[in-house]
């Protein structure tokens, strides 16, 4: 017998040899059915593979991760079988798990693969999955394995065969197909209930592009027909929502070759949305009693070996322009700067807690590849701010910058966050991390505290703090469920001495302060990026770069029209007027795929009666209103920022 | 007799071997007590100097540059004969004039010279002023000029001679000193009646460090004691009005040796500033129907290859950045990425004009030696903006430029300006400036037309235009009549078509626009260092960082003083609460010093009475208002910007 230990603590006995599926069954058959994998120690293996030894074990599901990324690997095994059957003699490279969903590089042997073949395989695997067989491991001799591909002429295997040692190597097999897979996977093809396959690609082997170029075939596939289609309506909305494509649209931001990658121009309607999101944060953080200040974009090297940014950091930043003997850098953050300016003037205990805000732009180097619209980009107009403060003063500064992300939230809209906590590991103390156990214990504590008593949502991941203090990294969910990483907050206490910062405590000793970096509307690239998709460009009022948009019906009522533009005009509203020589209708569809929220219609009615028609943005007609009650209306949706 | 022909045009004979005194004599009196000087056909010449052939003359006084640079000259001469007397053996270098007065700089063969000193020979010159000695010319052969200093044993003087080639060297004389000297200089001693030795420095034998240090003393000099005393009293108001001085003490801004010569650091009262004078450059521009953008502070080579600004600019720019084998470069302007904003999308003679604008920040190297405060900086803040449109549209859009440029002086009370309007040259056309003569002419022609009918003042500097259109540049003078250039406004034909810039025409066919270029409130760095010293630092109520202290007699008032901050505060209004346990007249005066236009007084009297006792800053009391009456003046005079 041996001892089969689980998550809560339980230890219960089964013969030697037993596995996952069994241990599931005896638990319940409910639970049977659902496993897909089984954490067996601290390896993940299939549930049909028999153990022999004492282990904890914890069974994983589509919910899990691990669950999603297998179900997924089976599913590209499950396309390769269905695509042998359909092509015979292709040859298959890697076809790993992504993120939503999975593909496979194949040789199909100068074949082309159309649209319409992508149907015949999509049914075909319906058809393996019918048949539920197993997906059966097996392990292999290099020698043998080397054998199996050479008699299937597989130069792709072999070449990946060829980088394996000999012990490990295990072959998966599920119907007529067989793979050299490490594994592990589903039970069966019958837990793979909807599949799509979505497009077909070029992708060179090896992603070398003097190789031969494969064709790569994308998929996703769900344990039910209804998870799928959820999953395809969703990639439809947000292709709808690409912030690339509505940024174009609307005016909002360009690239340009010459002026290089990563670094968008923020075009006139762009710019409003940035000077608005920027009298947000300033009259947010003057109320919060931050100071603000402007830095140049460039410092010299020894600024950045005095905070660490130089080795450390070197590789996110741009390489140095070299100026009588000296290198300069572009900053890829703002704190040394800021550091200089708390160091520019003595400090006592009765100037802290000193909270410096900048929109400081930053620089950082991301490798091409990685580059993408807003999201990835090398220019950063940050929305920074360091707070220097007593130990004491900690907790209320920490819990009041937590606050302000949650206000932020409520004002867009962000109704799904988590908070990473990310902690030290103890055992690094002095080598990854800050020697300072106490301050490591008292912050972290610090910080999980404000998290718990705000009940604001948090994880808590161990070992992945900056080398400086515990760190909180933000995950924001749009409102179609998309993800997106906006923000950290950081507490530092290392660079405070780095800078040799001080202040004279009550003692009339010196003390350093601890820092907090934070940074809740994360930086404009990647905010406005967001809140693109999150709108689908559909800003609310107060960041839309056009507010209200005047309709005359004909140039007859083109007096009328301008004596309101003038009227709005005065009560600083972003307006203008569609004077072209265009039938109403068209005006309307015009001015809502621009999606102004307010269409103002002029015509005979209004200026007879001397007032003005509304319609909002995606609703329509909202009745008819004096200009007077329509600007007080306005004005106080654009001042409450609803 | 030669034929002698005078500015007028007037042409007189006279005998051969007169002077220009002679000549000055034979017209007034009057006229030859005043004249230091005589442009002789294209020379500047002592008065005493023979005439021997046909010549213009144009006699020179203190009114003009040339004599007063002289009269400096002379000056340096008369110390030196001074020094040569207290110091025997002294050796000098070189003596030249400077913006406001004289140096010399002397080896004094160990011995040290103290303030005291300076007194002993401002004496000794107001001696040999009495004396009135002529300044005596005297040409000399090398060898016999040679032969004179290896005898004083003067190897300064002797190095000075290796440079020169013989036949043109000249001595001169007056009473015990000899020169080595080009000249001219002025007539006699006696025309300097005042005379100050301001400081003694130390400077390197020819700049260079490895050099021996010689004593440098400077000194001013004046026709009449009136105008010393004038000048010094400005000198010691300047002082006061130092920018870098007000700068520190105001908490404006700070430079860090870190960070990098030339690179401010806005500290948060300077970054009030900032914001307020954006505040003011976007509203300004928003009414004139500018757009604002945001672009990067880096771009590719190819970029600036295509503005020109490589290699044409290329020793005003930061080096270069080499990243995945390309160049970038900081930005030195903003135009080049305003160029690509107009490019992004299509545009009709319906989008014109275009005006886009940027407080861009830009980066321009100026030698190490240049660099001063604020006013000869590497990073600028950049007031700018780039009008497109059609030349029918240029008059008016010049004209608004300038207009805008005469609003901001009223704001600012900047009561004189001269503008400089730089004009082409025909005959480099196609070399030095863009082979456009009908479109210089034009521009020119309208440039001028604007400046004479808005009754601008203006001079026309011939040759002077930017290459591609001419150009205004503007000089202001602060309230204590210190000299400033402040900003630029060009015409551009040639950027345009670089940049394969277009816009359908009425026609429906391409047109190249043209451009303005224009920064009517130059850089924050330059225009915030006029304002310190233009204000003395006494910001008025818009522009100050604080801009009202509340002033409890003592702790029993804090309260109600908290009461009349919220009430500030909420109308955002720049308020603190000086809550020290001084005494009433102290934090009065330490407010006086941070120059807070407004004091709130409050004691036991404004507490009962329920009001609150007002005082301005640098004018005293000024009685006793509610709260209420106080908070609508001052939001007036904020919103006015009186």
């Amino acid at each position: 017998m041996i001892n089969i230990t689980f998550p809560d603590g339980a230890i219960r006995q089964y013969t030697k040899g037993t596995t996952s599926l069994d241990i599931a069954k005896s638990i319940s058959e409910g639970l049977a059915r659902k496993i897909l994998l089984a954490k067996v120690g601290d390896e993940v293996w299939d549930v049909a593979r028999p153990i022999h030894e004492d282990f904890s074990i914890k069974f994983l599901t589509w919910n899990e991760t691990e669950g999603k990324n297998t179900f997924w690997h089976s599913s590209a095994h499950l396309m390769a079988e269905a695509v042998e059957s359909v092509f015979p003699g292709v040859k298959f490279w890697v076809g790993p798990p992504i993120e939503n969903g999975f593909y496979y590089d194949m040789d199909l042997g100068g074949r082309k693969m159309s649209e319409e073949d992508l149907e015949t395989l999509e049914k075909k695997m319906k058809e393996l999955v019918k048949a539920n067989c197993a997906f059966e491991r097996k392990e292999i001799s290099k020698k043998n394995a080397t054998l199996y591909f050479e008699e299937k002429g597989d130069e792709y295997k072999l070449d990946l065969l060829n980088g394996l040692q000999d012990g490990g190597i295990t072959f998966y097999t599920q119907g007529n197909f067989t793979d050299l897979c490490r594994g592990p996977h589903i039970p069966s093809t019958g837990f793979i209930k909807a599949i799509k396959l979505l497009s077909i690609a070029g992708a060179y082997w090896k992603g070398d592009e003097k190789n031969k170029q494969l064709t790569r075939v994308y998929g996703v596939s769900f344990p039910s027909q209804k998870e799928l289609d959820e999953h395809l309506n969703l990639l439809e909305e947000a292709k709808k929502r690409d912030h690339r494509k509505l940024g174009k649209e609307l005016g909002i931001f360009t690239m340009d070759d010459e002026v290089g990658p990563g670094l968008p121009l923020w075009m006139p309607n762009g710019t409003i949305i940035i000077d608005e999101l920027e009298k947000l944060a300033k009259h947010t953080e003057q109320a919060a009693g931050y100071k603000r200040v402007v830095t140049p974009h460039i410092a010299k090297e020894s600024l950045y070996i005095t905070s660490g940014h130089l080795p450390y950091y070197q590789d996110s930043m741009y390489p140095p322009m070299e100026l009588e003997g000296q290198k300069y850098y572009l900053k890829a953050m703002n704190c040394p700067h800021h550091h200089k300016i708390f160091a520019a003037e003595q400090k006592s205990y009765k100037d802290l807690p000193f909270r410096l805000a900048e929109y400081g732009t930053c620089y950082r180097y991301e490798q091409s590849g990685e580059l993408f619209g807003l999201m990835r980009v090398r220019c950063l107009h940050m929305n920074d701010a360091h707070i220097y403060c007593t130990k004491e003063q900690f907790y209320d500064e920490f819990k009041a910058v937590n606050e302000m992300y949650l206000k932020y939230f409520k004002i867009f809209g962000i109704e799904k966050y988590v908070m990473r906590l990310s902690l030290h590991d103890p055992s690094k103390l002095g080598k990854k991390y800050v020697d300072e156990p106490e301050l490591w214990k008292e912050t972290e504590t610090l910080v999980r505290d404000v998290l718990i008593k705000t009940n604001t949502p948090f994880v808590e991941v161990q070992d992945e703090a900056a080398f400086y203090g515990p760190k909180i990294d933000v995950q924001i969910w749009s409102t179609i469920g998309k993800e997106f990483t906006l923000a950290t907050n950081q507490v530092d206490f290392a660079q405070g001495r780095r800078f040799k910062l001080e202040f004279t405590n009550q003692e009339n000793k010196s003390e350093t302060p601890l820092i907090i970096h934070r940074a809740p509307l994360g930086t404009h690239e990647r905010f406005i990026g967001f809140l693109l998709e999150h709108y689908a460009g559909k800003f609310p009022t107060w960041l839309a770069p056009v507010q209200v948009k005047i309709l005359p019906i004909s140039d007859k009522f083109l007096d009328y029209a301008k004596n309101i533009l003038a009227i709005l005009e005065k009560a600083d509203i972003r307006v203008s007027i569609d004077d072209r020589s265009e039938k109403i209708g068209k005006k309307i569809r015009d001015t809502e795929i621009a999606k102004v929220p307010y269409m103002l219609v002029i015509g005979e009615k209004e200026v007879s009666e001397k007032n003005i028609s509304i319609r909002r943005q995606g609703i329509g007609d909202m009745g008819v209103k004096s200009v007077e009650e329509f600007v007080s209306e306005i004005i106080k949706e654009i001042a409450e920022r609803n």
